[in-house]
């Protein structure tokens, strides 16, 4: 035993103990006749003193050899510290030190071990096992752990019970990319790694398992955004004999749970919107709710003058922005600027500032008077003092940029405050989306979700419209979750592949086994599936991944603390029957 | 909302209450004036009722047409039930139906759906979602999921931290084969499927987490033994600052805890035995001591007569059977044939039976008088009525010989209760073992286990009998964990690394980054592995894996319900710079 106490639990109530500590040296201040050494663990940091008077002169000798980060273990005394230190819990103790051993020396870190670090990006990783030892990256791990316990004792009182499927399974070029693994017993043949446990929560289903939960790694071999990992964690659920109504319900629970244990914050409402009305309003399907900005349509009252920009637009869309009216010349063509750059890709931006004394001053005064005005003021819900701001164009292109505009606005505003917490269901998905690209319809959520069955004859003359019983529940912007009810019958299902241009003997060699079980007495089902990763950075209050995750990759899917991938030789190659291809 | 109540949880209370049931059609009988349907889920069974005079005739004329494993929903009315049945906790009340929905028809399922059924291993695994329905594979499932939930809840409250390390790691040449993953953004490189978080939560131990845990999916690309998955689940623990004995204690309260919570069994006793002393005493380092027949080692007595056979042995070496001495001739005839077999490989085996008149008669009584036998019954325990087998030649071979002799005898005997648990600690294994294929010392545990500080000068002069702080729990002669104490310090890996047969070269590509970690302030450390495929089916009395495991593969690695591992398209191993090489 190497410690009688971390260095996180002694108070005044143990002055006079005798204790043993162990942990890192975490600074040192040496005024010659005495030394103090924080010593830091994963629980906190207790003071440490060495003394001249009353510590043997050896020890204050090897203590004064101590650098940052050695291990150490000292054995003393609890006294009461002279100037107390009230940001600590410890702070009103210290350890009057009697022995010390050093466990292990330290080389200088690269980076300083501090709740605020000057090292980059790049050397964090390198050292990932040096920054864990910092506060905020220790907190978001221990704060990980929590929320997944939480996640777990809250299903499995549901009833729900947590079933490991394989992650060695088959390979389908529907979606995204597969990671493979070559298998060394059958000659020529690939394992994939499950871009989610789709098919076999769906066979757990009409294995009458009822109710099925996994927080469960997931692959996908994409090309790296910033913020997306090759392999991520998945909460994955799925029930027998629901609705979507059921779905919706036992997991507004678990997310009002969450909420209410971890960030002490009660969610009485919880809005449904469908994806339609999303888009009409916030021009997005996962919209931010924390804050207003809703879209006004402005075709009825803005077409039909002499603006030709609105009159041949497909869609005349705006929103108001808090305040705006106070903006300079300047300011305003920056926010211009903004929009039309390509990544936003706005043609050009029209504002109306709604004065302070009722009047309205706009870009395109020479178009609209004031009556126009008041009528674009109330379709946004412009209040005096506000900025609207108008785009115009393709319907989805200029909601998309109108989106990105809101958004950027609301960050400005300090509108997106990240702790207060707005979820809310997006209902009604699409079926099927169009890919420009490969010029047929790809399926929005995936090739299991059930269309709804008054839109099934849309799927011939109408696939775009066609609304599927899928669900995504969104939290202050953010997609955290996403599921579907299911097909659950061999002809829907084989008619949904056919529709995805699959021919029947592909379907069959790819997902023959779950149309074969579809034939056995599968139940009704659906469920869902959170991004664990997304979910706790947002109730830790912060938007990227990263640093909610022990050893993340870097956008190249490297682990550089590792220096993986790596080669491996021509042995082990040939052992699993494959070469280079270079 | 498919179902007001599940088919477990109606009692006589319920009795006049309106309910709607889901669920699949168990079994019916058809009594012209009268069907009954067992109405199961995952939950229980429940008897429908359709009923000539109380039930609409179209619904009874629909239940005509059922068959076995259509899902089905219902409406209708609790109530009594004529002959109750005791068997099943719904037995006192049956269903009154009013409404039938068949919900999906079912084909006739390629075996029967019950406790017994008539379909062998094959088709099972092949059929796996309706092989899940059956009870005695969905409690499997059901009862892993609890173990998992109290071993979570267990070490959370005991202050580790489940931390989630990557799946795509790098591959290295020692231990077991890696499977590898080849990586399209890293031309020409792999990821390695880890074969255990071993690294990584050393890594998290210099981080500082100082108590970590995760049930985490590892990878071993071997040829398959029966019993043996390539991808199976472990308990993986890490804790800083902490001696052999502080792992022992912690995972000794694990152990009792799910015995005790688990299976009711208060465990008293953890005895600890020295791998030497295990392999002396029972031949085996992973002894079930739920019985007897240790060894008697006879050499002293039994050799320097004129029995050329023993006095040529390394070791002769005997276990008395209890009641065996009531055995034919021919039974031990069958016995020593069995012995002899090749897959346990002795020459023979002399045997005395003890006479309950306390004689001895003995197959070589031409060697060996009553007093001599006497002795021998001492040594080994024997009473009037035992029969005492005696087995000789090189130590290590006839230990095992001997060991696979009291196994199969306990077996016969019956002696390997099911209910009863046995849980021991071998500790004090040794560092390295010869490999006589490679001409040289592997890691007994693995390279990063930490020898014991006195037995390093041997490393030099007998390096296998140097002893490591390693240590097994052993659970009913199985070995449900393992773990050492692992080095910390850069000099002793290096030297490790050494002995191993790695240059200071191979060391640094492979482990760099882990000597590296231990420059920056490594605290002690240790941990330990459970295999908990094994644990889960050892707690449910049972001692293949198979059937605790949703969707396990086959002794070639295949998944036969998806079929996989499967060919991918050549343009997908294009994209991955690979090509096959047959």
């Amino acid at each position: 035993m190497y410690r009688s106490h971390s260095c996180g639990e002694l108070r005044s109530s143990d002055i006079n103990t005798e204790v043993t500590l162990a942990g890192w040296v975490q600074k040192i201040r040496d005024k010659g006749f005495m030394i103090w050494v924080d010593l830091r663990d994963r629980y906190g940091i207790t003071q440490l003193i060495f003394d001249e008077e009353r510590t043997p002169k050896d020890v204050t000798e090897k203590a004064k050899k101590l650098g940052r980060e050695f291990v150490i273990q000292v054995k003393g005394n609890v006294i009461e510290r002279e100037s107390k230190n009230d940001a600590i819990p410890t702070g009103a103790i210290e350890i009057l030190v009697k022995e010390l051993t050093v466990l292990n020396e330290a080389l200088v870190p690269p980076f300083t071990i501090e709740d605020t670090t000057d090292g980059g990006e790049d050397i964090r990783m390198k050292y990932r096992y040096l920054d864990i030892r910092r506060n905020p990256v220790k907190n978001n791990l221990l704060f990980r752990h929590q929320v997944g316990m939480k996640v777990r004792n809250y299903l499995s009182q549901e009833g729900f019970i947590e079933v490991e499927t394989p992650y060695l399974i088959k390979s389908t070029p529907e979606g995204a990319r597969d990671f493979v693994v070559p298998s060394r017993m059958n000659e020529g043949q690939f394992y994939a790694l499950p871009q989610s446990p789709q098919t076999f929560k769906q066979l757990l289903m009409v294995g009458g398992m009822d109710k099925y939960f996994q927080i469960v790694k997931c692959f996908r071999d994409e090309d790296l955004r910033a913020d997306r990992q090759p392999e991520f964690t998945q909460i994955d659920c799925e029930m027998a004999f629901v609705e979507q109504e059921d779905i919706l319900s036992i997991f507004e629970g678990l997310t009002k749970h969450l909420l209410k244990e971890i960030k002490g914050v009660n969610i009485t409402e919880f809005p449904r919107m469908t994806y339609d009305e999303a888009m009409k309003t916030y021009g997005n399907d996962k919209p931010d709710i924390r804050f207003g900005m809703k879209f006004g349509e402005l075709n009825a009252i803005a077409q039909h003058k002499d603006f030709k920009v609105f009159n041949e637009a497909d869609l005349v869309v705006a929103i108001a922005v808090p305040g705006g009216a106070s903006y300079t010349r300047k300011e305003i063509d920056k926010l211009i600027d903004w929009v039309k750059r390509p990544q936003i890709g706005a043609q050009g931006m029209v504002y109306v500032k709604y004065n302070e004394d009722g009047s309205f001053k706009s870009s395109v005064d020479k178009f609209y008077d004031q009556e126009d005005l008041k009528k674009w003021a109330e379709k946004t819900g412009a209040v005096p003092g506000d900025l609207i701001c108008v785009l115009s164009g393709e319907a989805n292109k200029v909601r998309s940029q109108l989106s990105a505009l809101r958004m950027e606005l609301a960050e400005r505003l300090q509108l997106r405050n990240p702790e207060e917490f707005a979820p809310l269901w997006v209902v009604d998905f699409p079926l099927l989306e169009w890919d420009e690209e490969t010029e047929r319809y790809h399926a929005m959520h995936h090739p299991f979700t059930s269309p709804k069955p008054d839109d099934i004859p849309l799927l011939d003359t109408n696939p775009g419209k066609v609304r599927a019983n899928a669900y995504d529940l969104v939290l202050n912007g953010n997609e955290i979750g996403g599921g579907s009810i299911r097909i659950h019958d061999k002809e829907t299902q084989a008619l949904m592949f056919d529709h995805l241009g699959f021919t029947p003997e592909e379907a069959k060699a790819q997902f023959g086994f779950l149309m074969d079980a579809f034939q056995y007495g599968a139940p009704p089902h659906g469920g869902i599936a959170f991004g664990f990763d997304r979910l706790v950075s947002i109730l830790g209050g912060q938007e990227t991944i990263r640093d909610f995750i022990a050893f993340p990759k870097n956008n190249s899917g490297r682990d550089v603390m590792i220096d993986a991938p790596a080669n491996v030789d021509s042995e082990q190659l040939k052992e699993l029957n494959i070469k280079l291809d270079l």
